[in-house]
This record gives C-alpha cells, structure tokens and sequence, in this order.
C-alpha cells in the first residue's frame, strides 16, 4: 500500500463524492493535510453536526437546521404556489435561479410501481393536506422527465381533479431526462415562466 | 443565504480543496449529507486522527504514521540511491510508477535567495549527513526545473563536490515548470531512466 492507512481512508471517502475519482481523492487527501490542525478539527465537527442538526423542514419537507425553513416561515412568500419537487437539493437550484417567489413541496422520491413505491411511501399524503387548507392552491410540479415523474405526475393531476386546484408542470425548457440539479439558472427561470398547465381548472 | 449554516461550512471546506470550485463543493456537500451517519462519523475522525498522527519520517521526511517511514525501513529497497524531492506528494507519484528501487529525501522546500529561504530551513543539513554515512552514495535530484529548483540543485552540486557523490538529475522528459505530482507513471519512469549525471565525479 503506498499511502498511509489513515491517508487511505481520507482517499477512499472523498471517491464516494460525486465527480471525484481516484486522482482527484488523492490530491484532495494530501491538500486536507496541509490545513492547520484546528480547521481540520472544526470541519470534522461540523460534519457531523450537520448530519445531525439538518432534518426536514415540517411543512415542506425541505432541510433545514429549524423546524420550519426560512422558506416556509417567510412572510415574503406566496404560500398558494406550491413548487413540487423531488428532492431537497433542487430547492437550492430554483433559489439560486431566485425568481420564484412561492414554497415547495419535497417528496423525497417518486411513484414507482416497479420498485413498489406508491403514494405512501413518499411525502404526497401531506402535500394534499396543504393543498386543502388553501383557498386557492395552485401547484407547479418540477418533476423528471421519465416513467416515475410521468407517473407521479398523473396520480397528483387524477387524486385532484375534484379540488379547485390549478396545476402545471415545469415547461420543456429542461432537456428530457436531465437532472434539474444540473440546469443553468436561466433554464430553471424560463421553466418556471413556461409552465403548462395540465388540470382542467382554468 | 440559501444553504443552512452548517451546510454552507462545508461547502466553505470543501472549496479549499484542489481543483473543487463552489458548484461541485455544494454538490459534495449535499451528497456527504446523504451518507450514512457512521460513516460521517468516521470520516470525522479520521480526519482528525490523520493530521494527528501522520508526521515526517525522521530518516527521509516522508508522511508516514511511524517512526520511520516503509521506504526507509524496507530491507529490498537500495539505501545508496537517494531520490531527492521538494514535497513528499512526489513520493507517491513515483511510488505509483513503481520502478524507482532506491530511497527518497523530501527536503520540505527549496533554497530561494528572494524568499529568504536558505539551505538550513528545509532538509538540506539532514540530506548531507545521510549522504556522508554511505559508502557509494548516489543522489537523483527531482526538483522542479525553476529558479529554486536550479538553484537548489546547483548548491548541491557544489557542497558536495568535495565528496565521492553521483548527482544526477531528471531527465527533461518533464515538461518545463509542470507540478512532478501531476506526471504521468510512464513519464516519471523515462525520467528516472534517462537521469542525467551533473557531477564531474564518474
């Protein structure tokens, strides 16, 4: 073995970050050894710190280091508009994009029938309870492109077709199965703009 | 800010790393959320653990988690042929290209007249009384080919040229003032290969 046990383990974590491989894990490894010992003592407490402080925002589903995230808890914010996503981390691509004013709703995953998800299994039971203590609700869904998106997609419009409620979905501005963490920000805005809707309300 | 506290510390840590802009940083950061919370714990003292325990050989001064690094306390490797490096990073890039049998000294520097650094801040004092106590010693100097690198390498030349000592250094298969941690294995092969002897001693 050329490195050093411990220098092997720093290496072998840093490979399990997306876009790092071997080479790159390696020079990252002998770089965090050259910090001074008290930054390194720091970034290994707020690792785990955050690891255990950041949870889902209670509402939203979002994380957050509050109960309730800063998006939620706004007063800025037109809770009426619900963004529906799949994951925490595309919040942060649409706040960068920083031209939607609404809140959103993270699943935390997608109806799919192959893999034994269903409505259940993922947080759609208290996006409808939202969604019926609105007046009037209207939600945007930015969901990927593919047969689980497509799924999820068709059980919210069906599950709410008798509710008052205005939905769309993200326009085709983003590339067919693309990763919406992936998107520039003038992409996630004109998709945002372009939004379809697909309920029959008008 | 868009990310919470603790989330945004690491993707702080994370930038600090080599070739890490703030895109991957926040994408490494979100993804080392998504590890497991022993896993993370871990890592966290792992970190720790590494920048504590490993230290310089007190032979070669080579990171190492012993007293005297493998290179050093290795009985099949040739302790009269002496690679000499400025930073013990270049110890695993010929240790990754594997034909290199002698041993190696990391001098932690090199002489800058400009920068005020002399022969006795880096390991140049520990160098000599290594070289001294062989009987036919032999020094392959891998230095970066820029002023400190030359002038380093001239200095050596020259307080041993008194002394029954083979200098030679690499061979220009190196591309001129490129980092030697980023060369190669075949490269670094050829320029151990063709070294090139800088002493008049034969």
């Amino acid at each position: 073995m050329i490195y050093p046990k411990k220098l092997e383990t720093i290496i072998e974590f840093y490979k399990k970050l997306p876009g790092i491989g071997e080479k790159s894990a390696e020079r990252m490894a002998l770089a965090t050894l050259d910090l001074p010992k008290d930054e390194i003592e720091n970034v290994s407490k707020d690792l785990v710190d955050a690891k255990n402080t950041l949870g889902p925002c209670s509402i939203c589903g979002h994380i957050t280091d509050k109960e309730i995230c800063d998006i939620c808890s706004s007063e800025t914010r037109n809770k009426n508009i619900i963004c529906v996503l799949e994951d925490y981390k595309s919040v942060f691509s649409f706040e960068k994009a920083g031209n939607f004013k609404g809140v959103y709703h993270v699943l935390g995953g997608l109806i799919s029938p192959t893999e034994g998800i269903g409505y259940e299994d993922i947080n759609l039971p208290s996006l409808l309870s939202r969604v019926e203590k609105l007046e009037n609700p209207e939600l945007i869904l930015a969901l990927k492109s593919n047969i689980e998106g497509e799924t999820t997609t068709l059980f919210i419009k069906k599950i709410l077709e008798d509710k008052n409620v205005i939905i769309s979905r993200l326009s085709y501005g983003i590339p067919m199965g693309a990763d919406i963490d992936y998107m520039d920000t003038i992409t996630l805005d004109k998709a945002i703009e372009d939004r379809k809707q697909i309920s029959d309300n008008k």
